[in-house]
Formats: structure tokens, C-alpha cells, sequence
């Protein structure tokens, strides 16, 4: 956790009382105390600093941060996720990452070769995912919070939504092995949003391939390693920010 | 597992007789009988296919696979990872991770901000070490083991082991978030090997980062987002691994 992150509607005046997690990490893990200064962040705006005002551990820690200065709003990110929806231990941590990572929204879909019993996940919830996100943030110092949508019929999907939801992208992007082109090939210059498409342990099936193409996907290759879900979506974000900084939008060095 | 992989003194004939982790994923994953055919791989040797011979599980599951072809030999991977010592779940996880990335050697250094008790762990033991290699090994269809050499003074090894090591390299590449230029800024073009050097959760000591520089390592930052180490090192990994094939040797395209 290395921001404190909390809603807008937790702010009372200018105090904002911290219970549960994030109350004992103040005390246990940072072990601060009274008067010290933390990294604090609004969950959808500004991150800044607050001073301890008091920590109250008689059952539980109950912490009150008086809130010092918000200054910045954390940059957009540019790259939404299309993902064939993992087994439930998988996703929790790929929202963690993608979270992490930087992500303006994951979309689940159903695939071929996803089991049914997946989209009957606690974890679909939207208190449950978004505590998942919530840790990637808190890794990352970042706060805004990604949106997660659930498409349970593949071809509704492809058919209804896909063309709608397309137009606001300015590429499409299906990390598909048996592409004959690799990702900087097909990576458009120039800026705009990115929505990545990652398939399912096994990949799409030959139809779900051909719908996402004739959708307007362009399918390429990262090599012939057959990666973990989990670890192609780490590997691909990265690869598509590193193509954005090189060909959309430099990032300004940082000062530590 | 997506190669069954075995050494070569493992080999009786054109036969092998498998136990344990392996027969079990042959019978009770792959579900495959005798007859079938399976992809098989000889570590730091080719890959192939086998034929199941015999499969007999009375107590323990024990199968005989038949070496039918041995083709390719995997292409030899060109970045080697120097890491300061996590901790050892996590460097369970980041051996399995860039195994299955592909990587030649890591050489794990101590680091100010190293908990001296992690120098301790059993995983640090060469069986031990080789199994989560070997399950990279084993999700990614490659043979090639990664070395692993452990150097437990810094100073000792920046300034007697270093400077020999880093000649076999092209690039010694430093990732700094307080450094001023981005990994494209600093890439340079050409072939030959790569030699990353990630730090410690917290970050090298400012002596860590100036004796590394020193010896001939470049620092660059990847952004503001601050990044477990375990993450940190799959996302550079795709990053050098995707300059590479832009600048180097660019991957030819794979048939499924």
C-alpha cells in the first residue's frame, strides 16, 4: 500500500476516519504516528498528503487523517483490456496487476473454451472486483479506479456491443499466437485509446478469431512461448505502453 | 505443463521412464493412453514428440514414453536478469515467471534494502531453484534451463566480478525510476546480449545505483507507477524482449 486511498464521501470536513485494512497498515506496517505525514489519494481524483491526527487501537485501529494537499489528478490511462474471462484465483490477481499496470476498463467476455461455472464466480460482484483493483492502486499510487463490464454471450457481444464500443478506439488489438505479424508491425503511430483483446487458457476458438477480425481486430503474434493467462497480460501491457511511449506520447522523465 | 521434459541421462534407448509429477500430468491432466503422442523435450536439448508406451499405476503412476522425433533446438534467448534477492515466495514466482519469458542467467545480489535471513532460504539450493525454472520451462515449450549465481557481498561483486561479467554483454541496462530517460531513449540498436538489473522492493541504495552506473550500467525509468518487483520484472522483460525485435532480430512469424 503505498498511497491511502479512500472515497469522497469518507470526507468529513477535512478529516477523513480510517477503520479495517487500511487503518492497520498505518499503524502496523508504516507504524506511523501522531502528527506523521502519509501519501493520501481520493478513489477518482486527487492524490496529496495528510497528517495523522489520532489512532485509536483499543479493539480494532481507527485512524483520523487530516487531509494537507491535493494536487495532482493521476494521467488517464489509454489501454482497456478485452479479456475472455479467467478462473477465478487468475482474475483476481490479473485485476490487481492490470490495476497496477494502468487500465481505464477491463471487459469480460465469454469464450469457447471458458467454463460455465466461472461466471458464477463471487468475484463477478462489484464490492469483490473492485477491492481487487483497489490493491493495484494502492501498489501503483494511483487512483483511479478502472470499470469492469460483463459480456456473457460471446456473439450478443461481438454482434450488438463490439460495433459501438469500437468507435472509441482508435486500435483494436488481438494477441492472437498463430498471427503471422508481431505486435510493432500492426501498431499504429499516433494517439488515442488502445483496447486489447487476450484469449482464454487454449486461445479463441477458429469463429471467435474470425468475428473479432471481421470486428475490426488486428491480430498479431508475440512469439512462440506459450505464456500463463495471467502473465500474457502483463507482458502485452507492457508492450503496448512501451509502443505508445515510443510513437503516442513520450512520458516526462521522473523526479523521485 | 505444455512440454514433458526430461534430462538426458534420463534417456534408456529410445525410452524413457517417467514418475511422479510428470507421469501424473500424463494420466490424470493429459488423460492420454498408450499409443497417443505427446510433446517431449530434453533439458538444454531438443524438443519433440513421444509416443506413450506404457502407462502403469498401481500405487504411484509410472509411464514409459518412446523418443519418437527430436527436431528444433529452442533459439537461444538473449537477455540475462541481475536482481537484487527477493524474498523467497517471491523469487519462487519470478523464477517460474522469467523461465517461462526466456532468459539465460540470473544472478541474484544482495542490496542494502535485502533482508539478510533471505540469503538462508532452501530455494536458494540448486534442486530447489530448478524446479521453478523447470515449470517456466514447462508452460513456455522451451528446454533451455537458466543458470543461477549467487553473489552475497554487493561490493565484492561490483567491483572483482563485475567488471568481467559486464563484457560479455552489449547493454548493461539499469531500470531507475528517478532516472531521467525512458527505455527507448536508452536502448541501443544492434544485436547481442542484454543484461537488466532490477532492484530490491524500496530501490538500490544511492551508493548501489552510482557503483552499478559506474560499471557501465545505464539507467532509465519506465514511468511513475511504483511496481511490485515481481511485476517490475515481467513488464521489462517484455520491454527489452519487444526493442529487441524491433531493433534486432526481428521474430519471424509462427504457424499455430
Amino acid at each position: 500500500m503505498n498511497v491511502i486511498l479512500f472515497e469522497s464521501s469518507e470526507i468529513d470536513g477535512c478529516l477523513v476516519q480510517l477503520e479495517g485494512r487500511r487503518a492497520d497498515h498505518i499503524v502496523k506496517v508504516l507504524r506511523a504516528c501522531i502528527g506523521d505525514m502519509i501519501k493520501i489519494g481520493i478513489i477518482n481524483g486527487k492524490i496529496g498528503h495528510g497528517t495523522i491526527k489520532e489512532i485509536n487501537c483499543l479493539r480494532s485501529c481507527v485512524v483520523t487523517v487530516k487531509i494537507d494537499r491535493l494536487e495532482e489528478v493521476p494521467p488517464e490511462t489509454k489501454i482497456d483490456i478485452l479479456l475472455a474471462l479467467p478462473r477465478p484465483i487468475m482474475l483476481k490477481r490479473i485485476l490487481s496487476h492490470v490495476a497496477a499496470l494502468g487500465v481505464g476498463r477491463v471487459h469480460l467476455v465469454n469464450s469457447q473454451r471458458v467454463e460455465k461455472s466461472f461466471w458464477d464466480a463471487s468475484l463477478l460482484v462489484e464490492q469483490r472486483w473492485r477491492e481487487h483493483f483497489l490493491t493495484g492502486l494502492e501498489q501503483a499510487v494511483d487512483t483511479m479506479m478502472p470499470s469492469l463490464t460483463m459480456h456473457r454471450g460471446f456473439k450478443p457481444f461481438v454482434e450488438l456491443e463490439l460495433p459501438a464500443l469500437a468507435s472509441r478506439y482508435q486500435q483494436l488489438l488481438l494477441a492472437h499466437p498463430a498471427a503471422g505479424r508481431s505486435l510493432p508491425d500492426v501498431f499504429t503511430r499516433g494517439g488515442g485509446r488502445v483496447l486489447l483483446a487476450v484469449g482464454p487458457e487454449g486461445g479463441w476458438s477458429e469463429y471467435e478469431v474470425d468475428s473479432l477480425i471481421q470486428a475490426g481486430f488486428t491480430p498479431f503474434s508475440i512469439g512462440p512461448r506459450i505464456l500463463r493467462v495471467e502473465t500474457a497480460v502483463t507482458v502485452l501491457h507492457a508492450m503496448v505502453d512501451l509502443l505508445m511511449q515510443q510513437y503516442c506520447c513520450p512520458v516526462p522523465p521522473i523526479a523521485s
